[in-house]
């Protein structure tokens, strides 16, 4: 499954095959951090962008509130799965880094800077969803069994193991991906000027079209700085391969909560 | 030997120990969080002040050294252990408490606000030692082993426990405790006003007196309501014997180092 996804679809000889996975984790020419961005938006942003990036370019109400609904549960994994980066890690510029980040999409830096998590709460609302209401509903299967395994890796892995795991998944609202290839934006930029969404819903996506693109460019610069120090590229590969599937499935969580509020 | 520290000193039959116990582990009267700083007082304010903390009330340039060098480690596992309690709990009010004591403790807020930790690196500047050197000395045997115990409780057990660990240590500055029965301060608050000591060991040792408090307030409330819901209290008061004992030695090991600067 994987391997027609991603490597070919045709069958393939041993040798032959063996060959296509050399190349295809190979980052000799690109490094390890252009090898991400590249993998990550073949994802997510080729010829056939995911569902819900489509669903999102000109979102209704329910596909917002079914990002509100799952997404309250992935930003409280986020925030463990930094945690434990700071918790394992013994580099000050990696613990600055990933305290900033939790600061910026959970604590918030005091009323002029709200959280991230803040901003999504106020999004639900603007749509007609109390965030007393929201915290009671648990996430769907797809969401829960992503969540284990981000908080596997945390628990389990190397820190740098758990950042692969996390921070490249801020590319899906780099607006600097068409640059390399994506052949859409996270959303269309239009709507952040017009009335189709709710101002709160328009801080929401500023919020994270704006931060993400700085949060997961540093992120990767400290992941190809620390990878081959601890020996951990291959590791680093095969976590962000693992993390970028469970995502995938994560966003299809979103689509399938979107479809309980079609009707209202 | 840890009864005859805490319990008594008098060889005594198995009921009569067994009730001093009880009596000992007790918090039907006074609440958990009075106990722990009931607790913490007679260990290291009672009659017998910690020689640290006598050290400490006109420290020489000497122990002010000695607290640098072995506290730059006690603040990374600091911020370690906190960490640690971020990625397991599920409770939004410890995540925040949790993130706010790294911030103070390691990250800052600012320039204005610089963190406990950058204040440590300004004493010890103040006091002729650079930072890039200070980085470079491991700790001393006796905080390489405390520092073991801190974050094997924040590796392997309940959050609840870790947050028991670490959060009362904070007691040690808190300028309150002389209203419960310590006998002297952390240190004598005079030293504050003169030219005893640097600006910046005025600056590093004002923080502490000052954040420290309320600090470990909030943290003894924390520990005080989620406690009993996750039925560890015991776990907690056991957690929390342990750790004084490490942080006991810790101390003494800020002295043994501060020899070294002693004909300096």
């Amino acid at each position: 499954m994987w391997l027609n996804k991603n490597i070919t679809k045709q069958k393939t000889d041993a040798k032959t095959l063996s060959e296509l996975l050399r190349r295809y984790f190979d980052i000799e020419n690109v490094g390890l951090k252009q090898w991400i961005r590249k993998r990550f938006i073949e994802r997510f942003y080729g010829a056939n962008p995911h569902p819900f990036v489509i669903a999102l370019q000109h979102p209704s109400r329910a596909t917002l509130l079914g990002y509100v609904v799952e997404h309250q549960h992935f930003l409280h994994q986020w925030t463990r799965s930094c945690a434990y980066i700071i918790a394992k890690t013994d580099k000050d510029d990696v613990t600055l880094y990933e305290l900033d980040n939790i600061n910026t999409e959970f604590g918030g830096y005091g009323p002029e800077k709200p959280s991230h998590y803040e901003l999504l709460l106020r999004m639900g609302e603007s749509l007609g969803f109390p965030r007393s209401k929201l915290s009671l509903i648990p996430p769907l299967p797809a969401t829960a069994s992503a969540i284990r395994t981000w908080n596997g890796i945390a628990e389990k892995e190397h820190w740098l193991e758990t950042m692969a795991a996390m921070h490249p998944l801020e590319l899906i609202a780099d607006r600097n991906l068409m640059k390399d290839g994506a052949t859409v934006h996270y959303f269309d930029p239009s709507i952040l000027d017009g009335k189709e969404i709710t101002e709160e819903a328009k801080s929401f996506l500023r919020e994270g079209y704006e931060a993400d693109v700085e949060h997961s460019e540093n992120a990767l610069n400290l992941i190809q700085k620390y990878s081959p120090q601890f020996h951990k590229v291959e590791e680093v590969q095969a976590s962000f391969l693992r993390s970028v599937q469970a995502f995938d499935e994560y966003l299809m969580a979103r689509l399938q909560r979107s479809k309980e509020f079609e009707s209202t």
